[in-house]
C-alpha cells in the first residue's frame, strides 16, 4: 500500500468507526506527519455552561487530544519500513495518550472549530505533540500538549 | 439560603441542564469543599477505540474537568459572607478551567466510573484542584490536575 | 518613568540581585510585552548526569520559568495606568507561578542556551505563557508551559 | 549484587557526582520501588525574589525532577532479572524526563525541604510518577507530575 492510502483509510475509520468522534462530531481533515487537523461544527448538545452558551472544556480536550494522536499515529507510519496491513494495524493498537495538558485561552465560542498539531518530539517509544484549536474567525480558544506512547 | 441547599441546587442544575455533562451521563454525586464527586455509567457511545473497546481520553478529561471545577465551587461559595442567589450566580460565573493536566494511567475499561476531586490550592483568583477516576473495582484509571479562575 | 526605563531596571534588578539566577549564569537579554529571552553559558556545575554531559532538567526548567515570569511582568507593566516605583513594586510583588510544564525534547548540550516567551492568555489575575529553549545552534532543547498569578 | 546494594551504590553516585544535585545541596535520603525522597537545606543562593525570601521556583522543579526520576530507577531495577553493573548501568542511561508539572501551591518557605515521589504508572517504557514537597514544619510547597522514559 501507498502511505497516502494507508492515511486515507486510517482516517476514514477513525472518521467513521470511532463512537465517541462521531458523538462530537470530531472529523478528521487533514492528516499527515507535518500537521494534522480534526474539525467540528458547533451543535448545542457541546455546551458546557448553557447561559454563557459555551463548549465544554472536554470537548476541546477532545479535539486536541485525537489532533495529536494522529500526528503521532502519521509520524509512526512514516517511518515504518513496510506499509502491510498487519504492521499498520499493530503501530495503531500501540498509541495511547500518557498525558494531556490543555490551556484554555479564551471561550469556545464560534460556529465551527479547528483543532491542528504537530510533533514536536518524535521517538520510536514515545512523540510528543503540540496542538491549537480556533474557531472559524481564526479566534485562538486553546492550547494543547500531548505525550503519546507510539512503539 | 443554607449552604447545604445552595449546593444541592447547583448540583441539580449541573446534573440536569448542562448538555454536554447529560450527553456524557455525568453525574454530581458529592459536592462540597472537602471533596466532590462525578459518576458516569458506561455506554457504547463513550468509546474511543472500538478494537480495545475503551473510553475515549477526552471522555476521562471531561469527567476530571467537572469534579475539579466543582470541588472548586464548592470552595468558592464556602467562603462567601452572604448566600444569596445573586451573589451565588455572580461567583459561580466566575468559574472557568485555565489549564488541565490528565494523566492516563489504565485503559478505560468498566461498568462505572467514579472522578473525585479535591483542592490543594485556595485561593480568592485561582484554585487548584487534583483530581482521581477509578472504575467500580477500585481500578485506578486516571490522574488530574486542574487550574480554576474563581474570582 | 518612561516604560523602556522601568523594564530595564527591573531587568538590572533581577539579573543582578536574584541570588539562583545568579548562581546559575541566566539573564535576562530582552525583555517585553512580545516576547522575552533568557540566556546562559553552559558551565559544568549545571550538569545534571555526569556520563552524558547533559544539563539537569532542573536548570532548563529554571530558565524557562524565569522567561515566562518577565514576559508575564512586561504584560503587567504594559497595563499600568501609571507607573510610579509603588505600582510597579505593587505589581511586580503580586507575580508568582501556578504551574509550569516542562517538555524535554533533546539532550541539554551546546555552549550557550537561551529560553524565550510570549503570552498566550494575557489576563488582570492570570497570564498563561509559552516558552522554548534553543541552544547556540538553534536546536530545540525544550517547550514550556506556564500559568502565572499577575493580579 | 543484592538490590539494596544496587540502590545504595546509586544513591551515593548520585548524591556524590551530580553537580548540579551537589550545587543545590539535593540529597537522596530514601530510594526505593515504593517512595523515593530527596531532601535539602534552606540555603541563601537558593532564593529566588529577595524581598520575599522564597526558593527559586527552579529550585523546587529540580527537587520534585530528581525524586520522580529515582523512584521511576528504583522501579527499573525491581523488574531486571539480573543486577550486573553492566545491566543497571544500561538501565539507569535509559531514563530521562519526557515531561514536568510543577504547581506551586505555597511561597516556599523553611529550614529544611523534602520531596517525596511515587510511581502512579509503571510500565516497561514509560513510568509516571507523582511528587510532593514539603517543609520541615510539614506545610505543602508544591506538587508533581513526571513523565519518564525508562525502557
Amino acid at each position: 500500500m501507498k502511505k497516502e492510502d494507508v492515511l486515507q483509510q486510517i482516517s476514514d475509520t477513525w472518521n467513521n468507526n470511532m463512537p465517541f468522534n462521531k458523538l462530537l462530531g470530531l472529523e478528521i481533515t487533514r492528516f499527515n506527519a507535518e500537521k494534522s487537523e480534526v474539525s467540528f461544527a458547533w451543535q448545542d448538545k457541546l455546551i458546557g455552561n448553557p447561559v454563557q452558551k459555551i463548549l465544554h472544556g472536554g470537548v476541546t480536550a477532545s479535539a486536541l487530544d485525537l489532533a495529536g494522536g494522529i500526528v503521532a499515529a502519521a509520524n509512526i507510519i512514516e517511518k515504518l519500513p513496510d506499509l502491510t496491513p498487519e504492521i499498520i494495524q499493530q503501530s495503531i493498537n500501540k498509541i495511547g495518550t500518557i498525558d494531556l495538558r490543555t490551556d484554555y485561552l479564551r471561550p469556545g465560542r464560534g460556529e465551527r472549530f479547528f483543532a491542528t498539531a504537530h510533533i514536536i518530539r518524535s521517538g520510536s517509544k514515545v512523540a510528543v505533540a503540540r496542538m491549537e484549536m480556533h474557531n472559524e474567525l481564526g479566534e485562538h480558544i486553546a492550547f494543547g500538549t500531548g505525550t503519546y506512547m507510539v512503539g
